[in-house]
């Protein structure tokens, strides 16, 4: 699981139907990209997570017909960058 | 989920049966390198997309039979690359 | 799906019967590493492709139980490297 | 498989369900990166060890129903970085 | 396919019951990065090998039900690094 900072929402309005209307979030990886990520957890902006990619991504959702392929999965308390 | 810039039309005359009539777009990555997708949702040129990889690319088709390995999920409406 | 550039048979006569008697090409992706892929199209060399990983490059085999993870998908008609 | 070093425990509170009370450990790759990993074998800080991406981490886990992407698969026993 | 080196056997005495008996190799890639990899063909150390990863890579042992993400499918006869 790939640790990432959490920048905040994404704005979106036209999306593929398999999304639904999941949270997305974008998130900063360790080289300074950004990603976008569902998010089941509900993580405020500023925060450090690790997320699952790939069919772990979509497993990881509470509805796994979510078509993602990058999950967070969970806020990391405390952590130095 | 990637954040990619689509360039245009991929224009193939020959490829496998499994990909059928998909429309392909050339995209460009945060890296410069540039990858073609699948577009079910009909992207101009010039536009940020976030795309799915492996997978979840087939599942976010609306025929999963087509034989892709990236597929653009969603425009994004507001973005400062 | 990646962009590569065809560069050749790939001479291999020890290899695990899950690959039977498909034809391997010698391929050179954008960072210009040699990689080596199925290729169910019959591209000639100095050809640029696009290529599927995973378990897309099984899938877009006619026979989908040879055991690849990287398969040319089609011919590119136009390309400027 | 990939090789690491186990760096130590992750502390995580709030996590989703999936990953049930799997054993978190932080990791760093020969990149310097550090990322989170479920340990199914018990694996000391400063250990090299290699790992398991994808659904072969979830398979690799005692429990394959923890939603993992990344399983350490056991420890090198002599490893000279 | 990947294109790597063999270097050796890897000494490994811990590993999770997932791998059983199977025979593990000290691979090196064309970054110089070494990896460990399920070995069914049988490889002496300083040949030149292409792998298949995740699904494709258990698929090619000959018992599927090893836990690797990382395997060698053939010996490349004739190759200039």
């Amino acid at each position: 699981m790939e640790i990432m900072r959490v920048l905040g929402d994404l704005v979106c309005t036209q999306r593929i139907p398999g999304l639904q209307s999941a949270s997305l979030r974008l998130l900063e990886n360790n080289k300074g990209v950004r990603l976008v990520a569902t998010d089941p957890v509900g993580v405020p902006p500023g925060k450090w997570v690790f997320t699952n990619v790939g069919s772990a991504a979509r497993l990881a959702m509470p509805d796994v017909t979510v078509m993602t392929d990058l999950t967070i999965c969970g806020i990391i308390d405390d952590w130095d960058a």
